[in-house]
């Protein structure tokens, strides 16, 4: 697939809810994880989604963030993904964090530099991947 | 104007649907293009958006995704706007890439620079620009 | 607390509106200064936030807009927070902008290179930080 979107997850739907405006679907992304998107019921229709197709959830690596396995904190983010730390990236100002899921799906996050430092994350390290229903997009092959 | 979102489109305004909570609307960016937003309705009222009126639609470099033309593949975002591109710089982390418009605005988009290798993006070729309305702001002049 | 997001505000919550899906929160981040969230109202529900809650608003760095301060623009986004920028740091692509608000915390963004010159923002000046209820997670510790 040539789309940007660093993080690209295939899946089985499943619909949690629709509407009269908004829908939650649920991709099964395989090592009992899975991403929750907020959609609008109009593109749910459009892209005919609906239980077991197969579809594919995308996320922008800017918009995950990186939680140590450790934090005492339940947050508000329908999606919270937990795996191993594979590869801490530094640049000049944002960082790039990858975290292997159970499945062995790879997610990737873009963090600041400071927030890098402050999380003291390592490879080989348990991490979560956060992020809203809001920021996923849904995709099917024509 | 003098805000950091690197989009900014001016153009007329059409309200799609007002919710009790949210609104959808639609900003006339020329060259056959629209932008829609979601915004609370409440936002609506106080911008007093309404047919007609002059409106900036603002979307940061960061939100928009690029997908190659050629990708077959339909997507829930509300936002896809055709173009060609006319610069792909890479950085340490991030590479930003622009893509013209029909109506001769130019759209620009943060990705990583490995989705930027994977997406083998070249200046001249056509790509789309993809986005949730909901990274849409919208802003009126005072 | 170690999660990546930039923007890490402690305060007091204040259930704005429930409704069947989404809910609005406000919360206190002091020196005048309210940040809103949307979340869904399952959230709300499972982590317990109602009125006078200690609640964190969490805010990615990618998601902060910046605006002068002289900027004639009335704005959709339900946050618009008010500071001094004290740091103007330049990446190569990226540039990270942080802004004092009147409570003495800080809010980072992280904008591109071309909006910083665009801005011609300087430590001292006043500026805007601007981000979507939407981009906010909130979080309350175990």
């Amino acid at each position: 697939m040539k789309i940007s979107a660093r993080n690209q997850f295939k899946g089985r739907a499943t619909v949690l809810h629709i509407g009269q405006v908004n829908a939650d679907v649920s991709i099964d992304i395989g090592g009992g994880d899975r991403i929750t998107a907020l959609i609008t019921s109009k593109s749910l229709e459009d892209l005919g989604i609906r239980d077991g197709v197969d579809a594919y959830a995308l996320v922008k690596a800017s918009s995950v963030m990186v939680m140590t396995a450790d934090t005492p904190l339940r947050l508000s983010a329908r999606n919270q993904l937990r795996g191993i730390v594979v590869k801490c990236q530094k640049g000049t100002v944002n960082s790039e964090v990858a975290i292997q899921l159970a499945g062995g799906e790879t997610m990737t996050a873009i963090i600041t530099n400071e927030s890098m430092d402050a999380l003291e994350l390592s490879e080989g390290a348990e991490a979560i991947a956060v992020f809203k229903s809001t920021s996923v997009i849904l995709g099917v092959t024509l």
